[in-house]
């Protein structure tokens, strides 16, 4: 590790320097998170030089922003495989380094996490202290202010460094980023302060404590009076590029014995003139050249996410009942062209997923479309508000969960893969899912008029099945998509209706090779899918509530049914339909599923985490075969 | 609908007074919600005085206080029925009236609903204000300050009336709760507010600038400052029973335009001198004698919380790695007893089970032993903490999950069903379950010993099995309490045990009954259970993992296996030995799970609302009956 208690200011200047380089090519290369965390060097430098991380906790709110800690912990030669499959995580990672305390791909848990640890500490009688950095833009989530209630009461002491860049991931949204922004103003208090001081003099008796509420009347002006109010001590803001200052800082923060907040104002993309300023575009990006700061053009099929947002800007445009919300993701759902052009119906109210759900249950009560788009696993931050608020009042909310299924790069804490189990046993609920972009208008359009509960779901760039013409969705109708002549059913759900098809394609090959081949040398191990050449293909569209008709006359003809979604297998899709056959009686029924078994999943380019599970079309094709070649 | 437009003064009074008795008498003898709603009567009646509940959303926090709300609407002859079954909810309730705005049960939802509400009411153009009631110990869930983080930037014109009677469920907790009892300190700072106006006249420019500033600096001492950072106009502490004064103030508060917050101050119990003060004892209660406050002692098991409450302190007297948490709800955990003997050890953290989570998580990491006790219905809350601060770190924090199952007359909002189905699919986590005493001390064992994350649920009140000697938990080990001498297995998990064994003592009185009957009669619809008498019985005791070699084993005997828990169907423990099954090609299994269906379920008398669902043992006896005599 990188020892930096002897460097001189200029020492540290130069490495925060190396490090923002060495994290500019690494991105340009990778992709990854840039602005925040360049922002946040020359802070994780000072940090790194007052506390100890072999004993201090440090705790990084959403840990993207925490780079230059990997870079000064034994991970210089490893970044290059920054988010890449097999290397490291763009977010800290207890078990990839001793010095990430802990996990957090989430935000606004880091307060949290401080106070949890401060309570450790303090039963062990230890002389260690909770470090919590966190960004503006973690700010605005519930958990952060449950989290502060209890610090500001008990007064642990934990120091808090606010990196304050104006960022969240799109802009600053809310009355406490307006708070953080404001600043003294300056010389006009200084001369105020001054005379008043001297009319101090007039009051002989009660002076210290006037003074006192003088005192308190400046801090008013300054943005940390909503801190001290919850009992924590405020320092700021501070230049959070000034490397001696900072060190200054922290010093005075760790000696205090209590609570305390260390409130920095950063440049983010400091370093990178390009990506210097405020545009949510450098927040993560793809690989890009260094020089023009221009990104490879992607090409090839158009994103789910662009479909969602084009149909629902149409769908505004020509309903004004349609409107919507965005916790923080107004780009990353596509929500953004709705709110530029409509921006009285569609809200974007910052990283606080319980009040976006919470808050459309009234919209729909008054005759209103909320869609309420929020990737699958930020849902889980509003759980419960989707029970208590929405289903349990059968309101027309239409849920929008962009991010289904493996979502690459970002790894572990961003899968898709819960969704269907924990909404699939909320009443009220209806679960549906396109894929492709035909079908994704479809679904929204269904969503639209539906009223009641409904989510649909959708993945990470495009989705595996080319465009074709496709009927409207009806509640609980699936869409037999191919008739079989083998008793091989696949069942695809969502984005699993593509693997599903090239999944058949590859059999069908097979097959077709396999016939080729003399039979004298061909039958002993031929991968057989029954008697004949093609599989049934059923779009099954809706996993609540199960088009039981169709389930019903596919089970009299097809006894091997294999399952197809990019989802947890524990309360999935294929457990639906094991409901459904065990409640029915249809006990003749083999059921495979190719679901995502029991166990976190990896980051990395989606193909290759997919392959390391074994769910890339042409493995599911070899399972498959070898699995009717045992049975047989 | 009680038209109030017209009292006076004195009838308003009087009319609150009435109000308070019938209150009074209805909650002595159905039980109920007693001192918060007591509280809020003046502040319910002003509020119907001054905002036309036809029109203007009245939103309830938590809705136990507004049982003045029903009163006056309608519901004065019903009342008589409240919380019991087929009666009037405990909570507001749209289906059963239209001044019902919306369904609450679970806390800190109201001012998301207004600002919803608030965004509707602004595209309709309307001339519509929303009211939200929200006692202060709703106050402390981060769902309010991203609520309030909201509003106060786009500045709806929504009244937020803080019902502040120092409540919370037990005591206030946390530094919002000693911000809000601060009081303005009185006469000194009168006088010294006059001698700063003549200090002010030194300043012949800037005077009106500074004078603000001075304004600010007394601000600085009343509770309001928080909000007023945050962007909403505050106006108190008010008196919360002085109902002129409170018309006056809600008054101003509506033509205000903007957002507001009436700060009242209450006195719970108000009005049953008995109860006012700050017992937590009389937030909620049983049927109780009027003169001497005294409920009827309840003879009877053990409730399971006692037994959680008992081992919990044993264990931290034994061990000081043993911690805990509880989000409010001190007494209703059982955690109480813990934390009065161990307050270094053991937390309550306000309602707020979202920090709640995420703090145990560093604890465990640290070595300690959490157990993070939360309601089923309410670790809904904290389920992304579950899944990303607990099981992605893979931690040895224990989740207690009270009230699994039917929770009898809070009804629908507080239900302990989803649990199972919503935490079965996170990757790392194991569900066990006890189903008596012994084994509720056992499964506690197991959980202090084990160190990766678990839960354990059990029922609100007493289990329904006899007490008996167990042997210890061993993961994925489940224990066969009896064998069959039919191809008859039931399967019990927690409190189903209980269910499943008086089931099986019903089926075998019936077959006793039946063989004694003579043959000739007897035979034709002899509801059959096998050739023998006896099924068998499984205590599952872990859901997740299964015992996959017990049940592969009696998979070969028993063909007819019938399921037992507390617990939705959807992804629920039917739903795992299903997935099971199919997995290991046991189709010749019909399974038949008595979990609940999918819906909502009512409130009432726990025995009444199992017996509208069909799952006493008698009628579940009969309806195994029938299909076995249909099958045949």
């Amino acid at each position: 590790m990188t020892d930096i208690s002897t460097y001189s200011l200029e020492e540290l200047n130069a490495l925060a320097e190396k490090i923002r380089e060495k994290i500019l090519t690494t991105v340009s290369r990778n992709g990854g998170h840039l602005s925040s965390t360049m922002g946040a060097v020359d802070l994780i430098v000072a940090m790194h030089r007052v506390f100890d991380v072999r004993k201090d906790p440090f705790i990084f709110d959403v840990s993207h922003q925490a780079y230059a800690h990997k870079l000064l912990t034994d991970r210089w030669e490893q970044f290059d495989t920054l988010r890449q499959f097999g290397g490291l995580s763009g977010y800290t990672k207890p078990s990839e380094s001793p010095y990430d305390y802990y996990v957090a791909g989430h935000s606004s848990t880091s307060i949290s996490l401080a106070v949890g640890a401060a309570k450790a500490i303090a039963l062990k009688g230890e002389e260690r202290i909770p470090v919590a950095f966190i960004g503006d833009g973690s700010m605005s989530a519930g958990m952060v202010y449950e989290a502060l209630n209890e610090l500001g009461d008990r007064k642990y002491p934990v120091v808090i460094i606010l990196n304050d860049n104006e960022m969240s991931i799109a802009k600053p949204i809310g009355a406490i980023s307006k708070l953080l922004s404001q600043t003294m103003a300056g010389s006009f208090y200084q001369k105020f302060k001054g005379k008043v001081e001297k009319v101090l003099d007039h009051f002989p008796e009660g002076a210290t404590y006037m003074a006192k509420r003088f005192e308190e009347s400046f801090k008013l002006i300054t943005p940390g009076i909503l801190f001290e109010e919850m009992g924590i001590e405020y320092i700021g803001p501070v230049d959070g590029h000034d490397i001696e200052s900072l060190i200054e800082t922290m010093e005075v923060a760790k000696a205090f014995g209590k609570p305390v907040i260390i409130h920095a104002q950063t440049t983010k993309g400091k370093g990178y003139e390009i990506a210097e300023g405020t545009k949510e575009h450098w927040h993560g990006v793809s690989a890009f050249d260094l020089k023009t700061g221009e990104s490879a053009k992607k090409s090839g099929p158009k994103a789910a996410t662009a479909i969602f947002s084009e149909t629902l800007l149409a769908m505004a445009e020509e309903d004004e009942k349609v409107v919507g919300v965005t916790a923080a993701m107004p780009s990353g759902t596509g929500m953004s062209a709705a709110i530029e052009k409509y921006p009285e119906r569609f809200w974007d109210v910052a990283i606080a997923e319980q009040h976006a759900v919470t808050s459309m249950g009234p919209l729909a009560k008054e005759g209103f479309k909320p869609f309420c788009t929020i990737y699958s696993t930020f849902l889980q931050r509003g759980y419960d508000q989707v029970i208590h608020d929405i289903c349990l009042m059968d309101l027309g909310v239409a849920f929008a969960l962009d991010r289904a299924g493996i979502v690459g790069e970002d790894g572990e804490t961003h899968q898709g893969a819960f969704d269907i189990s924990y909404l699939r046993a909320i009443p009220n609920m209806t679960l549906l899912a396109p894929y492709n972009e035909t079908t994704m208008k479809l679904a929204m359009a269904f969503a639209k008029a539906y009223d009641r509960p409904c989510a649909f779901r959708y993945p990470r760039g495009a989705f595996m099945a080319d465009d074709c013409p496709a009927p409207a969705f009806e509640l609980g109708r699936s869409e037999l998509l191919q008739e079989g002549d083998t008793d091989i059913l696949f069942i695809g759900y969502g984005n699993g209706v593509g693997r599903a098809q090239k999944t058949a394609e590859i059999l069908a090959l097979q097959h077709l090779r396999q016939a080729q081949v003399p039979k004298a040398q061909g039958t002993a191990d031929k991968p057989s899918t029954g008697s004949g050449t093609k599989v049934a293909i059923l779009d099954l569209r809706f996993v609540k509530p199960l088009d039981e008709e169709m389930l019903t006359m596919l089970a009299r003809k097809y006894k091997k049914w294999f399952i197809f979604s990019d989802s947890a297998k524990q309360g999935g899709v294929g457990s639906a339909i094991l409901e459904f056959l065990s409640q029915s009686g249809m006990q003749d029924i083999a059921l495979t599923s190719f679901e995502y078994d029991d166990a976190f999943i990896t980051h990395g380019n989606t193909k290759l985490v997919e392959e390391s599970l074994g769910l890339l079309p042409e493995q599911i094709a070899q399972t498959i075969g070898e699995k009717l070649k045992i049975k047989k």
